[in-house]
């Protein structure tokens, strides 16, 4: 069976991605596009633009509202969609504890499911989910996270959230040499619950990162690359697959994968 | 508690650091070693050394046999251990079904655990059940192994199993492009279900071993690196430990890893 | 001394990039462009854009021609650039030996530098002389190079070029156990005058290769990973910059780096 | 020519490999060791053993003296060495200015060359070379060194040494994002001229270091692994054979490669 599809922000650089994904796959079919201006109508190759989700609802029936838009509009857009019975796929954080509740509560009214992704990438999500199964066996571990260097702040959101997972499944306790000593100040890198995160930044880079579990004489390494934002599309492509079989309110890929 | 163990084969590479792990972990007490000879009997500091495994039984009553010998003793020693009510943990390959068979009923009959691991590496157990894993999402999978250039087959047995591992996750198909060539023959590595195996050997190297998963914009790397053999010995304390709580025969560490 | 450039082939992916790049860098002034049609004159921000050559520098007076056009029209232009005095800085390969011989003639008499460059990036072409002065010391080495699954052919052009320089620095001699015996077919990779490569192929990866030398306890690794064209860019700046203080025909950006 | 070789300090770790390294090498002799007791005169399969540097010179008539030995000791045994016509290879640092002096005064005198090593590792030494060359090129650089979790200090003196040797090529500038944050303290690492450095400690490691240059679309990556202290012994047996042409004194194995 085909799974209807609408896209919101389809003009965004994810946007576009998720447009020719969602258009080359059979299994989908795009239905329509939401965008806060109707301009150029061929954005997605004759796909009929929306300013109104609602009128795109009613018009084209989705099955799937996959939403890309901006943290303010998109609380609005997943409380329409599940009210007309269309299971919302969403790439943003930023919900607030309270709308989370409400849209908890219309999922279970509408016995529909919901999908929230603060990060479609499969990779990075397995990534995350092995370091903190393997820190249950080998519990040292120093993350290192290298990103292009118009990068401002770290260490990265996903070196900080590999690290909470992690400290979710070990003891905590302090690596290292107790003795440890920096010549010079910063080397051993951050220190979040005894684990060392260290973030490079070069030009040339994209957005990586490696886990490092050390055990006596041996090393385990789990590396994420990602190259470009495509890699966040096969993400997209699995939520969609997967929403249709659910009907509770899903947070986060790793909540499916695995 | 503390557990007691002996250690049946004490003067092998692996013998010997196992007899300096069981040593040195407080929650273990070194009862007796069994050998071939009886000469050299301060091997193990002071522990005594038996050549025949009923009488140490009788004299140390352990709890759990560690079996580090031939694969020709390996399964006298197993029947004679779960007859006396002693757990075992095998470390080797090469029983033959039939020995498996007689193995688990004595296992049956006594509801005590035995363990046969011919892995004893947490860090590799746990890259090829990550990778198997992971493969269900990301299908398109290459393997780099390293070793030393003393080692004469390729690919190493590690490689070959972690292939066939991902083959029972994942539909087989041929990777890379339908017109591949090789300008120089040998270039794409050995052909696996569709997977390609690459094996390097340097001097230098010890025993490495790369997983790596491709997505669109993105790859997940898995690596382990061996670089003594007292990697051997995490898993050895670990299944010392799990074997305390089974009463079934298990077959490779992944059993109780995870 | 701002130096005066113009583009052959402003309209292909490589000549997009050169174009963005000669632009934005002060030292440069972008003063026309050569293409094979005239229509959109806007192409490079106002650039002017010529169909022939002759009107091109007698018009832009420019000091260097980067050419990136195809090889069937390399060779003209860089005959043409020579004769008024410009130096060409060239991105293709594909000239014959007697072209070769045409052209550093004219170079000769027209005291003027000329570039021929088959890889304008400075990080390749750095791993590829580093590999070769290090197996001078380190003469076990292997090859694994990468690129994403649209490629066709195996072992990559870099990766023969590498070991075929790697072979004029190291007496031939076949690497590996002498007995190596391979399970599956081309595990260990193409053999080379005794060096072995591995090609691996991936959908999500770009063009990366590491040349790894072995030694007694010890690895020394030289990996280059291509994220995208602009890799090619500072060869390019540097190319130009190089070609101003010289008065031959020089083969390889190797001839100028180091 | 066969070349013959006295070791003094050969109970020491790096003493016992010199001693196996020199006997299996059949280019070189082993004709006497120099140690402070006479003991077990068994440690090098039948050498000589002396307590006097004086009395082995003239009983043995060494070419060359690789001095493993302590700081202290070491001194006086190459000035004596040198005043007998026997070359040194010293492998230890910490010598004065002064002593550097005379040392250099005698060497002069005498003709014969005598070399100094901090690090006799080639690996070691040429990926410090190759970083600096690079830099050149490639002047976005970071370096992660990796060791065994008892080292005390951070970074390790190989990292700095590699930062002080890029520092004499580039001009030196500030790193990242001119307003990089570190949400974390020592995130980016510790600072030297610009560079970032991270220093990773885990078990199971042994001596690792990686040099990260980036440039646009692209990154180079030197690395060099040691895996156990047999890595010094290919640097031993390059200089014993170097220091037989040279009448210098040369201090660090970077003079000799390359």
């Amino acid at each position: 069976m085909v799974i209807k599809v609408a896209i919101a922000g389809p003009r965004g650089r994810m946007g576009k991605e998720a447009v020719a994904t969602i258009i080359k796959n059979e299994e989908f079919l795009l239905v329509g596009l939401l965008d806060h201006k109707k301009e150029e109508e061929n954005v997605g190759n004759n796909i009929p633009i929306f300013t109104s989700l609602e009128e795109l609802i009613e018009q084209t029936e989705p099955d799937v509202l996959v939403d890309l838009t901006i943290p303010t509009a998109v609380f609005g857009h997943a409380m329409t969609a599940l009210q007309y019975g269309v299971r919302p796929v969403i790439g943003t954080t930023g919900f607030t504890d309270l709308q989370l509740d409400e849209i908890r509560q219309k999922v279970e009214e509408k016995q529909i499911g919901c999908l929230i992704a603060p990060n479609f990438s499969i990779g990075a999500v397995l990534m995350m989910k092995f370091a903190q199964t393997a820190a249950k066996y080998l519990p040292d571990v120093e993350i290192i996270e290298m990103h292009h260097d118009r990068k401002v702040d770290a260490p990265s959101g996903t070196a900080i959230k590999t690290a909470q997972m992690i400290q979710d499944t070990r003891n905590p306790f302090e690596q290292g040499h107790p003795d440890e000593e920096e010549i010079f100040a910063g080397a051993r890198g951050a220190n979040i619950e005894g684990m060392h995160i260290h973030s490079v930044r070069l030009p040339g880079l994209v957005a990586h990162q490696q886990v490092l579990l050390g055990g006596e004489g041996q090393l385990l390494t789990i590396r994420h690359d990602s190259f470009d934002r495509t890699s966040f599309m096969s993400g997209i492509v699995l939520s969609i697959h997967e929403i249709m079989k659910q009907n509770t309110l899903i947070y986060g890929l790793e909540e499916i994968i695995l």
